[in-house]
Formats: C-alpha cells, structure tokens, sequence
C-alpha cells in the first residue's frame, strides 16, 4: 500500500500583492485574505490526507527558515530548501526523490502554497479520486478547475472527449487530458468557456514519486542526470554542495511544459471546490466580502462618501473621501492606489523600482 | 515715532490637513508646500519691517516650545503661550500689552502663522501702507485681498465706496470698511465676486496697541478687565497663574465679530499679492506645480497609467495604478485617499476619528 505524501511548492517572491508582498514577505507567508496565512492554510487543508512526517515544502533558502518557524510541527528535513529557484521540473524532482527514497512506491499530491479553496470537503474527495487513479493507473494526474468565467490568468486543460476512450474504466469525472493550453487571450478564454471541455490548470498533481521520476527521466534527461547526482548525496555531508553544484547546471523548466504535455499516461480530475490562485488584489477583492455600500476593508479604514473600495490598511487607518472602486493597500513603508480592474498592473510598478534599483521597497 | 512689532498667531490644531497635520504637528510647523514651515515663512516675510526683537508669537503652551526651538531667533520670552484657546480677540489683547509695555505707540502687525504669499515685494508695499494709515489714522486696518474667484471658504470684507468719503485723505488702495461678511454661499460669493467691493478677509491687521486695548475696552469690557488683570502680573512671579486664571473665564470671541464690526474707524487695504489661506488640501493641489500628465508629486511616487493627481508620500512611497483626480496623503501611521474637490470633507474624518476617541490618529 503506497504512502500519501504532500509537496507544497512554495518558492515565489508574490511581486503582484506588491507593497504587501516582498521579497522578504511573498505571499504565501501573507494573510492576504485574513485566516492564517496561505502555506500554512495549504499545509491544513491536506492533514485528513496526509500523515505529518509525510508532508514537504520545496521553497528557497531564505523561506526555509521562515516555513520551519512558522510550521514547527513540519519535520525540519522536510523543508528542502533550493539554492536557486529552477521552475517547477527540478522541484518536483528533487521531492520525488526524498519521497522515493522513504517509499518507493509513495503517491505525491504536489500543489503551489498560496492558492485557496472554499470547499475543503469537495477537495479532499477530489484529491482521494486522484490518488485513486494515479495509484491504480500509474498515472499522472492533473486536478482541472471547472471554469467560472473566460479568466486570462490561468492556463487551461483539455480533457479528451468521453468518445476517444470510452471503453476504459475511469471513475466519473475523471478524463484523459487531450492538451495543455498557455494562458489565451480573452477571446480564446470564451471559446475555452463555452467548449465544456476546457479546465482551469490549477497545479496540482498526483501522481507516484517513482512514476513521475520516470517521466523525468524519458522527458528531461538532463535534469535526470542532475537529479540523480542529488539523489545520491542525500543524507551524507556533501548533500548541500551537490545541490548547489547540480542546480546551477539545471534547465529551467516547467513541469507542464517538459513532462505533463509529453507524457502519455495523463489524466485529469475535474474538481469544483472554490479553487483561485488568488492571483491579484482583483481576485482578492472578488474573494472578500463587502459591506452595503461593496466596500471591503481589512484593517482600520473610515470610508467616507466611498463605495466599492477595497482597503487593506496594513495596522495603519486609511480614510477615502468621494472615491469609488479603488483598491488602497497600505504597509510600513508604501502605500499602492489602484483602480479596481488595474491590479496586473502591480507588476509595472515593482519591475519600475527593479530598474530604478530602488531595492528597499521590493 | 512708533516702533513694528508683529504678532503671529499660532495656536491652531490643524485638522483640514490630516493625516499630515495633527493635534501634535499643526498646519503653521509643517512644509505644506515645501521650502520651509508656514511659520518660519510668515515670521521670515515679516523681517525687512520688523526687527527680531519685536517679532511675537501667540501660541499654546504645547506649541511655545515648539516655536522656540524651530525659530531661535526669537526672544523667547516674546512667545507668549495662551493656557487655552479663546479666539483672536484674547489674543491680540493679549499680546497688545506685552507690545504696550514695551513701546506704548507701538504698532503691530497682526497676521495668522499659516497662510502663504507668492510676490513677497507687493505683500510688503501694502503692509507700509497700512502702517502708515494704522499710524497717522490712529485706524484699525485690515488687509483685504482682491477675490480671483467666488470663494466660500473665506469671510469677506465690503469696502465703503469712493463717494461716501470722497473728501477724505486717503492714499490710493485705501477704503473704509463698509460692512464684514461671513463665509458666504456659492451664489453670494459670486454676487461678492461681480460687486468689485467685495474683498477677501485676510485676517491680517495693523493698528497700534494702544488703539486695540482701547476698542476692546469700548466694545469688550469684560476682556478688557480680565485682560487687564494679565498686564499687572506681566514680569511678576504671579503672571502665568493669572494667565491660567483669566483665560479660564474669558469669552471666546474673534477680533472681527468682538471688533472690527462694532468699530468705528475701521479700514481695508486691498492688496494683490497672490495670498492664500492654505485652508484645504484642494488649496494645496492648486498651489502646487503639476507634471505634464497634471501630476503633483512631493516625495516619492510611482505614477502609473495616472493623471491629475496630488501625492504627498510622506517618507513612504505611494504607487498610483490608473488613477486620476485623487489627493493622495501618507504619513507615518495614516493614509488619506480623497478625491480632488472634496477636502473639506477631511474635518468630517477627524470629526469621526475624534467621536470614535481613536486619538492615537488625531
């Protein structure tokens, strides 16, 4: 019987809830939605799955530190710390293979730190019905989000007509995956929209450590190669400098693009839980909710003549005269006013003090 | 011949600049508009008249040592620090004797710590020719400043038309005072604007003190007597529990309706010397230089896909995304976000702030 384990990926540095992200502070170690903040809310949600020695983090050496303060009932091993972030391929690798090397034959639920989902239960039944076919099957499989909307943000799953394989013994909901689709414009979302067969790409996966390593190794020899130097050293003192020495040379790649749009043995589970990867203070504003007048506030705020604001006033007060759907986030040593509809253009503005290298408030 | 003395009243808390005016920082010690605080720029405007040792200040208790750390060319006994705030007339009595004492046909001028002037030459021209008339006259004189527009922020002052007193000397700019009136309606302020007598009330006066003493003697025999208790103690052990005694029964009331209305010899000097009362941060926007997007930026700013707007960024950096018309205030422990045209409703926020007993933000 394979062992459930969980890989929480969690490296990014959360430039678009900028001035509340930081390098320091990305959003994954925020309360961006109040509750707890999103790694330890994701570490929670999959505790009915997943025994405690059992569950990972992948993240950089910086957030090691941070995830093993904050999370102290994680085994401290279990927080791997990358010396250079190199997408999602040479993540998953290298957690596949300190799980292989406790169970060779454990499942990985893999899965970003900084998404949320509404319905847990839906989730968890979702993620058993994964488990159940990457078990079975030896598959990889991916959970698709059923679309809410023609969301631009997002990359997109294919499933594959009941038709092509209907002969095949799959649990309902579960398909085979047809094709990966980069994020569309807006026209091309629509089209996603209306289809019926086009899924959200959440990323997350399921699948055996042993099968996805197989993958990687028909797919990405290189970054086999690589990994398997890593694998190697594991447990002896020259662990951290084959680490370092193998990621300097590895590809950045992403799993989607170097295994999962290759690999045969592809599945996807169609899941509806209240999933977003709260990717922007707009989806934030969509998630929170909003007094009489549509206004949102975390904080301390005096919202006067004022409607359908966002405020997130970061232990300061914000007050807004005759203003209307704005977003205003405050923090120690910045202040951001956007208007609502505007929040992708966060990014603008912190590449803007990237180029004027005006380091202190990254 | 008579010695210039200036009184610079300075006891005001400032609310109509929050959050960057507080009970603790007021409007006259901050550099609203930059180039140095409103109080040093009153007291520095006043210097080519008035000689250093002649300059006072009227302040609270709070704000005195304030004042003689910011400007230490001030005798400091020549800050006179009110127990309480009882309004202009108390005030400038008070003051008057300290002047009296020191030159019985002194003359003051009297002028608010935290207003601004832009042709400082032409501002001193009208101010001779008050001192002149103040002097010769033994007048009260006010200086009324042509209106630009139909104001209702301000109280005007109506000027006596040439016919009445067409036989008296007077030197050109020159008029009796016909009658005060308060802060009008829009449509009163554009009959007051069209009239052409109609003048803007600066709140900047000269007369000699003994003048003064003797109108508040005629008009506000009870000031007078509590003020007079005042003088005897000046330079004794006992004053400043005199002070605290007779401020505690003296009626607040403002030189213009305890005076400058019930008076006889009561004149306007009309001067043009681009003067404002910085009352508003909309006043603020007005004064300030704008970018060629309409952008008025003091500190640091990040002006994205934004127009028209008003940051003041207090030490932080504030970052606008698709923004336009929006006055945009940070200071240490607050953020004002309030739409251009609407500052007045600022005093509503404090007023709130005030009621809800959040001091910590007052």
């Amino acid at each position: 019987m394979s062992q459930i384990f969980s890989v929480i990926m969690a490296g990014g540095v959360g430039t678009r809830f900028w001035p509340r992200s930081r390098e320091r502070s990305p959003k994954q170690f925020l309360e961006i939605l109040g509750g707890g903040t999103m790694i330890e809310n994701t570490l929670s949600r999959l505790r009915p799955l997943v025994d405690e020695k059992h569950a990972f983090v992948v993240t950089n050496r910086v957030q090691a530190e941070m995830v093993r303060r904050l999370v102290p009932w994680l085994q401290p091993e279990n927080v791997l710390a990358e010396p250079l972030g190199r997408n999602t391929a040479a993540c998953i690798g290298l957690a596949a293979h300190w799980i292989h090397r406790v169970d060779p034959d454990g499942l990985m639920l893999v899965s970003p730190a900084d998404h949320i989902v509404q319905n847990n239960d839906e989730f968890l039944r979702i993620l058993r019905l994964a488990l159940r076919v990457a078990g079975e099957k030896d598959a990889l499989v991916t959970i698709g989000i059923k679309p809410t909307h023609p969301e631009t943000g997002y990359g997109y799953i294919q499933s594959a007509e009941e038709e092509i394989d209907r002969n095949e013994y799959r649990p309902e909901g579960v398909f085979r995956v047809k094709t990966f689709a980069e994020k569309p414009n807006l026209e091309t979302a629509e089209k996603f929209l209306q289809s019926g067969d086009f899924l959200w790409n959440s990323g997350i996966f399921v699948w055996k450590a042993k099968v996805i390593l197989r993958e990687i190794e028909l797919h990405l020899p290189d970054l086999h190669q690589q990994l398997d130097d890593i694998r190697k050293s594991i447990g002896s003192p020259t662990y951290e400098q084959t680490l370092e020495h193998a990621y300097r040379i590895i590809r950045s790649i992403s799993i989607d693009y170097g295994i999962m749009e290759k690999a045969g043995n592809v599945y996807v589970v169609k899941g509806d839980f209240g999933w977003s990867d709260v990717g922007s203070w707009d989806e934030v504003v969509r998630l929170s909710p909003k007094d009489g007048d549509g206004n949102s506030v975390k904080g301390r705020a005096i919202l006067f003549d004022s409607k359908n604001n966002f405020v997130d006033s970061g232990g300061k007060i914000v007050a807004t005269i005759g203003v209307d759907d704005l977003i205003v986030i405050a923090s120690d040593d910045a202040v951001l006013v956007c208007r609502k509809g505007k929040s992708q253009d966060v990014k603008e503005v912190v590449d803007f003090i990237r180029r004027k290298q005006m380091n202190d408030y990254l």
